[in-house]
């Protein structure tokens, strides 16, 4: 296991508080102006994580992470990690979890779109009996998940050798049971995959259901990389429908977890890396949120990009500022 | 060489006047109110046309093509087929056109999006000189055509078989001297490619430049396939940015015939099978336009999807009309 620090410029310590207004954002970091880290933890019971550029960038810990999250468990708040990663089961997760060293971590603490999609497709009769089937662009986690709870599917690494060469006589025949298409990052995207998720969509009517939209990921610790959104674009484009989002900044997978929760907003919040995705969510959430600039957002990104119609509420260097 | 019937299952025939109200131009469509064809024929002197779905599908030719182009010709008609397939040259185009009967075409009379990439280097000296360097997602057409202005290009199909397989030390190096991508229908799209383009676009601020933006196109007779468009959605979501579109319904392939002929723009008319592309080109350089139903947009299409803010001037089965 290896630490790695922030990449971010800046000196500026403590949690900061983000105005809604740009210029005054830009002062307010400027002279660092911090709210305690302890007032802020005492506000809060509820505190919803995204994973990648907040706990980790790639298998590489972010450092306080761990003793960050030990914190808000020792002090009895709850903790959940919500993810638009669909590469992993929750079951890869935990593991991951476990082996980055976050040793209070359970199943229960991890919801990610690989473990979404199988749920909403579980609770569907035509799906559960195996009667629909599920075209998937994506990678083993969302795979798994559907073995899992016994879901047909088809295409996934299955389809990643495919090709296409083009002849007057070629056409592609697809499975008339396909009764939705789920587009995720794939790392084995290919131009069969694309046209199969078309003919799916636009001839047989199957629903598009995305994990999330996601422009850029952070899959290793040094690059960002092409994310969920290029892939589900490239389906977006060529069959001119819009997908059923089920990942942040979607609230599909947070629902059952707020009911059960009973708790007041204002007492929820969410700490993230993107703005269009978890600040986003925050909002639809109606929930307080903190932009992190250890992930994709780092603070140059942030004050240059014209995202700013999405503020969040804190900002902090690291998940480390909690300690 | 086999000929083919236009799949659309209307009996109608004659060029049919499209009215802008959709109502209308139903009850004209069903009561075949005819222009005549000779009068349309005396109407124009210069005709631009499409390619795939105007006189071929894949291989195969549309019934009644090569003699209404013949037809044209003989009554000394100048016409320019404009085409945003970048898969071939102008000369493997020309090739294509010769192999069905088009006897009399020649490399004038074709104007592609893969040529057209080739002009938009060859005049930045920055490129001529080998100084900058073009990475190309795109089919053989496009390297041909740089090849022949002795432009440099890297990516195409030398990075077909690229795989990305994630892991912590991962990194994708791109080559400094990038100064553009070029981003056109690729049957061998990949991950790679993608975050390549990414790389260089974001990263480098390479020039981000599209063949087209179809988001379907005929490559065989028998099915629809994912189109340019699918490919260049790809790389705009992760990078964020618009790319400058080279063909249809872009003028930039035309600009200089337009010049050089110095004709009322009454007197020119375009024949296409997309609204988005063809007809919305036609209406950017402001001249009148017929949409052929023996292509992408045949008349269930065009009768039931809402592009219907893009409305050609008239409506044909298929080029056989003109005879």
């Amino acid at each position: 296991m290896s630490l790695i620090h922030s990449k971010s410029s800046e000196k500026g310590n403590g949690v900061i508080k983000v105005d809604k207004d740009y210029e005054s954002f830009m002062k307010e970091w400027k002279i660092k102006n911090s709210v305690d880290a302890k007032d802020f933890l005492e506000n809060f019971q509820v505190f919803f994580f995204d994973c990648d550029g907040v706990l980790w960038r790639g298998n590489e810990l972010i450092e306080g992470a761990v003793e960050a999250i030990d914190k808000l468990i020792k002090k009895n708040k709850k903790v959940y990690f919500i993810t638009n990663n669909s590469t992993k089961s929750r079951i890869a997760l935990l593991e991951k979890f476990h082996k980055l060293g976050f040793e209070f971590i359970t199943k229960e603490h991890i919801i990610c779109t690989a473990y979404a999609i199988a749920r909403y497709f579980v609770e569907k009769e035509e799906y559960n009996s195996g009667k629909k089937k599920i075209y998937v662009i994506g990678e083993k986690g969302i795979c798994d998940e559907l073995d899992a709870c016994n879901l047909t599917w088809l295409g996934g690494h299955k389809d990643n050798e495919k090709k296409v060469i083009i002849k007057d006589d070629l056409e592609i025949n697809v499975d008339k049971n396909v009764g939705a298409v789920v587009v995720a990052i794939d790392f084995n995207i290919n131009y069969y995959k694309i046209q199969y998720a078309y003919l799916c969509i636009n001839e047989l009517g199957a629903e598009f259901i995305a994990s999330n939209k996601d422009a850029t990921a952070n899959f290793t610790p040094n690059q960002k990389w092409a994310g969920t959104g290029s892939v589900v674009a490239s389906v977006e484009a060529v069959s001119l429908k819009k997908p059923i989002v089920l990942g942040k900044p979607s609230l599909f997978m947070i629902e059952n977890v707020l009911k059960s929760l009973k708790i007041e907003n204002s007492k929820v919040v969410m700490i993230g890396d993107r703005l269009d995705t978890d600040i986003s969510f925050a909002k639809n959430c109606k929930i307080k949120s903190v932009l992190v600039s250890s992930g994709v957002t780092d603070s140059n990104f942030y004050l240059n990009h014209n995202h700013l119609d999405i503020q969040p509420d804190y900002f902090m260097k690291s998940i480390s500022e909690l300690l």
